[in-house]
């Protein structure tokens, strides 16, 4: 059977607009990829009739209610109480659980003074699955009543993601023999309406596995999903649908299952013992602040100059003053004067430079914002590229700065950059 | 009267959790600006029966309703059509905005082919006040039935906080002769809980206007809101409490009302016509990045260098090779001297050097993850802080980074540093 879902978020501080909803997106991900159906969510606050409210409601509605927050001894345990009164179910005191906030407070939190109100946390439902909460005091919990599934977990977003992994995945998988699979497909450098033109086909005729394209900060998701009784299973059946997709994106296919554009860079740089620096304009360090965003990743970056002062760029990186004096400062020889002098100065294999103009005004030389200028030094070789104009500067920024990190991805891979 | 608010978020991608729903904090965060008292939210998918389910449940329980996304020719304009239905209100053809739409494909879309479908949106309900949508194509509106307020706003979220200020607000500020008047104090170096610890008898005694505490990336955010008839009224009424907020936390606060501690210091160097240059080791390029995402800093900003190979320090910046032999990586001196260095390459007033440990794991010397030295140079003197330790990567060279802008803020309004 196909279940369906109702999320009820407990918070006076979400509707106030203090803090925005991520628990319900955390949820709905995971629920998607179980196939159960998420019909509505449902935000309340810190106030025990209105709650009730919406857990009727829910109840009238869906056959899985999932609560965030309203947990721990802050709120008065307003969610477990309320839930626990709905679904007539007595809070008993669980002796483990109290030994375990007990432990907590002692072994975690450093000795702190334990306050009676937090063993107000070991009284759950009778008869409930006691969902451990391994970043917090509050314990979640889960139980079945009136032909519903009820799951309690933490607000704290943290607290709420790990929970969901350890307590409420395994519950839920056992409500159905089969489970969801999911490989990721991380593309780079075609839009997201390009990448659903060139699969519609296949998406149209496919109903397990399915696959979804998501846009996602100038890149795009594919989710490929199987439901199946056994990892085995699902793999077989995703394998052909996955030869597919590549076939049809070939290398616009940066990584499956993978982070990030950088994480795939730096693991190609470390496989293949090769080092980079880059010298920025426009970007003004974010390239370097994205690959250093992970841990690691002093083995193959070496370091940066951002030369946002256009006389730094010959007194600091060294880039030769005729360049300078003949080009407009976002150009292309300066761009593959920039990487060479990066390569040469951190004495690294790779050099990356990057021009241009982030806007939102043009620069002094009347060059427009969105144009950027990225360039990839090898050593034997200098390669050029211009992206695509935009006009925000963040996105101008972010975009080039991917672009960069794509070009590399390329050479390391041996496509055409 | 004090009005009760409902947000209905419409879009099966929030119901998937493809995307958050951060339309319901951006309404919600203005509906408190507004006094208004949110007590639900909800979000339901692309589904007709189910999004009148909803309505006529908000409108059970609410004095306002205020829809978000469902708008437009993709949808089929479900939200409008429905709440039309629920509330009895016939679509009547608006010729302004049908020519409204004409000219957004032919001047902003660059005469784009517009398909029939799109000239649906200028159907809207009889009677309603159009809320002109100054990002895009699909209209929002507003009307009032049943003793009722309906609003629909725009899905994306930059179409939605454009229509928000530009449509929604004046709607709403006319149901009431108060408005509320707000000031956001900006807070850095003290937590959430010292900060309210401190203003804590201050805010039990206000209650128009009130003062609140936000915890934000690392700082404290304190919204100060007055409800009154008009702006001067208003500023009369929080000119006191300001008062008293500014002699508790003293230089803590940064700036009023200010976009962020890089744009204060941003702004101070230019008032003082400085300059500054970075160093950066383990914030690898993130503290250039944060000074160079706001437009016009490179009058004042004239660049970095991210040193994150050992060696770079001594071939790139030019630390000495003894300041590295006999200090660990991570020490008061070698950040001393990337400072130094950092002013003299780039030939600045001022010149940041930031190391440390980042993590997750310690480094070579065993320095432990979350030690970061700061300096400051000024070309007088160098100042050195080590920040406090934290365990999270990012958090890690977010504080650090701050720590560095709030040095250099003390220092350019003459306070210890």
């Amino acid at each position: 059977m196909t279940y369906t879902a109702e999320i009820i978020g407990v918070g006076t501080e979400i509707l106030l607009g203090s803090i925005c909803n991520t628990d319900a997106q955390d949820v709905s991900q995971t629920l998607s990829a179980l196939g159960i159906n998420v019909y509505f969510h449902t935000v309340v606050g810190d106030n025990p009739e209105r709650l009730r409210q919406a857990v009727e409601i829910a109840r009238s509605r869906a056959d899985i209610i999932i609560t965030t927050g309203g947990l721990g001894p802050t709120c008065d345990d307003l969610t477990k109480q309320t839930l626990a009164e709905v679904f007539g179910k007595p809070l008993v005191f669980h002796e483990e659980e109290a030994e375990r906030i007990r432990s907590y407070f002692r072994d975690r939190l450093n000795n702190m003074e334990m306050t009676d109100n937090n063993l107000q946390q070991a009284f759950l439902p009778e008869g409930c699955v006691v969902l451990e909460n391994t970043c917090g005091t509050a314990p979640g919990c889960a139980f079945e009543a009136e032909g519903k599934h009820v799951i309690m977990l933490p607000g704290p977003p943290r607290e709420c993601r790990a929970m969901l992994k350890t307590g409420a995945i395994p519950y839920l998988s056992a409500l159905s023999d089969s489970q969801l699979y999911t490989h990721n497909i991380h593309v780079f450098g075609m839009g997201e309406s390009s990448v659903e033109a060139r699969l519609r086909d296949l998406m149209m005729e496919m109903s397990n596995p399915t696959l979804a394209p998501y846009a996602k900060d100038g890149e795009v998701l594919l989710r490929l999903t199987a439901k199946a009784h056994s990892k085995e299973e699902a793999e077989a059946m995703m394998a052909p649908a996955l030869e597919k997709v590549r076939a049809i994106l070939g290398d616009a296919i940066y990584g499956i299952d993978t982070d990030s554009l950088e994480h795939t860079v730096l693991q190609l740089l470390r496989e293949q013992k090769k080092t980079v620096a880059v010298a920025e304009s426009c970007t003004g360090g974010l390239l370097s602040k994205r690959l250093t965003d992970l841990a690691g990743s002093s083995a193959v970056f070496l370091g940066g100059i951002t030369s946002y002062a256009t006389q730094s760029k010959t007194t600091v990186l060294g880039v030769p003053e005729d360049v300078l004096k003949n080009n407009p400062v976002a150009s292309r020889p300066v761009a593959e004067a920039m990487a060479k002098r990066a390569r040469e100065v951190f004495g690294a294999h790779f050099g990356i430079g990057i021009t241009g103009v982030a806007g939102p005004d043009a620069d002094e030389d009347g060059t427009e914002p969105g144009t950027v200028f990225i360039a990839l030094s090898t050593g034997e070789a200098l390669y050029c590229r211009e992206p695509l104009h935009f006009t925000d500067r963040a996105r101008v920024r972010d975009f080039a700065a991917s672009t960069a990190l794509d070009m590399l991805r390329r050479y390391l891979t041996g496509r055409p950059v």
